[in-house]
């Protein structure tokens, strides 16, 4: 047994209902005197809200999907003239992302708000953008110091967002079974987050103000984050990369069409991992209880309805096999790599 | 919901047969030029094994129980006098607590080789004994920057140390998912830690130098640590550690024969640690799942084969009751604390 586990000291807090209360409570505890703010214009009044007992010493709201290096530079230059001494975003992984940029050039603390299950607050990784070129790294310093969840601040996500967040969530407890670091520690809370998915997502689209199922679904999606961030991209992560940088299809429905044939591939090969996906889903194997949760969520089945063509089948192939991690329980080929790759396609049964 | 997880950043290797070089790759990651090395003088030959690749400054090999402070004092001046700039040290709980002491005042980075269940390795806390009176804090200062297991190291532990150390951790599990700051990251863990521990301690019991088990068992202790680190004493711990302090009982087996009963008290309003231990004992109830693991392993029964008195049982309901934890999931009586610790004296059977 050879495995490196590097764990990631973070304090988290899950505070339904009171994040203003948390949120001053953590900053002070930080000694921050001088506040910077970062929500996007859709979040202004949630994060003044949120943010209303804090020492606000300066509110930025540009907030621009993929981090944009020249915006980075605007936050950057906005955080030194007002002299701030923390960070605090609310928002999604974009606003995130953007304190993230700030933080790793000031080495100013980082206090993340999340408003949607994307995960970036547990994780140490930063990315931006010049032109198309994204750029992606890790460094402790763009590691948020503290993270308040409170379910209440999600309500607002709608039903259609939630489901895509919360099943990209999912590929991320799914994926980390067998990605190149996974790790019984990571393997723990890849099962645990599954869980709280699993039976939270489907309350969730029922009924999005659903707070006992919204604080299920966060507490997955925390847990999502913090083993993917450790295990790393596994072959799900590969392919949807490839495919959604080649062809530009739509990031949710390439996770959610993707994932279950990645599963039906691998499960025969890594038979802890289903067992561990079987019992988070409360199913007899893992691939049934994802298929189940698919139906009930209404998930996306077919990528050739959201613009993948059969034609590009055999570049999408060449494009992923050489970016196979060697971790992959199944071996990949050309043949079974171009069969899964077809029934994403036509959205065949996967098992 | 409401809760707070600080995760303590860690370095953690799993290197079966291979510590000597994991351990040379961690100390030079750490930049570390002139190492001190702590190791009882039972392993000292251990150690000198382990650490051959090491640029050794220092070999230290008074390790004492407890911690005493003039113990701790001795090794803080020889750490001073040889100018080392990092503690690495090979052992159990003791050794590993001698390091954190070092560390403790030096700020010098600690990297740990465990020898036992103990866990210590994974906590932030440090324990010192003047006289008879043990001090306890937390101080990041005193966690080990890095752990490097090698189930290698363990096949020397003795069978009857190996399963109460094991049921140490196991405790160490249960305990987690009532104690005060109990919460789902935590939990999962602990579950994961139980289940590890469950399918290994019998295993090793059966066979000291089975590897595999050493592995799993191992593996299951850091886990427990991590879980019990996090969520603090809960009944089982309060309790243990009245009978000890009061009645010098032998810590082992007041472990042993206390857990099923905390358990039993606490599983019928705890249903989902009752279901998470359940689940990872493979049994219909968590415990059914202990109790048909302590007969396996012919763990302690009764605690007054061990020393403790039944005129005791008063004082001892006395001292327990103001430090039963308020997050313990049945009320604690008088009434039922006194039928637990006579059921505990005569070991009867819990359920």
């Amino acid at each position: 047994m050879s495995w490196t586990h590097d764990t990631l000291g973070q304090r988290v807090r899950m505070a339904t209902g009171t994040a203003a209360e948390a949120l001053a409570e953590e900053v002070d505890r930080l000694g921050a005197r001088r506040v910077m703010v970062v929500a996007g214009p859709a979040e202004t009044s949630l994060a003044a809200t949120v943010t209303a007992g804090l020492p606000v010493a300066l509110r930025h709201d540009e907030v621009v999907m993929h981090v944009p290096v020249e915006v980075a530079e605007r936050a950057r230059e906005a955080a030194a003239a007002a002299a701030v001494d923390a960070i605090v975003t609310v928002g999604g992984g974009s606003t995130t992302g953007l304190g993230k940029a700030v933080a790793l050039t000031t080495g100013l603390p980082l206090l993340a708000v999340p408003t949607t299950y994307a995960g970036s607050e547990a994780t140490d990784v930063w990315g931006l953008t010049e032109g198309a070129v994204k750029t992606t790294g890790s460094d402790l310093r763009v590691l948020p110091r503290t993270v308040v969840y409170d379910a209440t601040l999600l309500t607002g996500l709608p039903r259609h967002l939630s489901v895509a967040s919360g099943l990209n969530a999912l590929a991320h407890c799914v994926d980390s079974l067998w990605a190149p670091r996974a790790d019984p520690v990571n393997a723990a809370l890849a099962g645990e987050g599954a869980r709280a998915l699993a039976a939270g997502l489907p309350a969730v689209a029922a009924d999005p103000d659903d707070l006992r199922a919204r604080e299920l679904t966060i507490q997955g999606a925390y847990l999502a984050a913090v083993s993917f961030a450790s295990a790393g991209s596994g072959l799900h992560h590969k392919i949807c990369h490839v495919l959604g940088g080649r062809y530009d299809l739509p990031h949710a429905e390439t996770h959610a069409t993707v994932l279950p044939h990645v599963l039906a591939l691998n499960a025969p090969q890594a038979p802890a991992a289903d067992e561990r996906l079987a019992a988070a889903f409360g199913s007899p194997t893992g691939l049934a209880g994802l298929q189940r949760l698919r139906a009930e969520l209404d998930a996306p089945r077919a990528l050739r309805d959201h613009g993948f063509r059969e034609e590009d089948i055999p570049d999408a192939v060449a494009a992923v096999l050489p970016v196979v991690p060697p971790s992959n329980p199944t071996p990949v080929t050309t043949e079974n790599l171009t069969a899964l790759l077809r029934a994403v396609w036509e959205g065949a049964d996967p098992s």
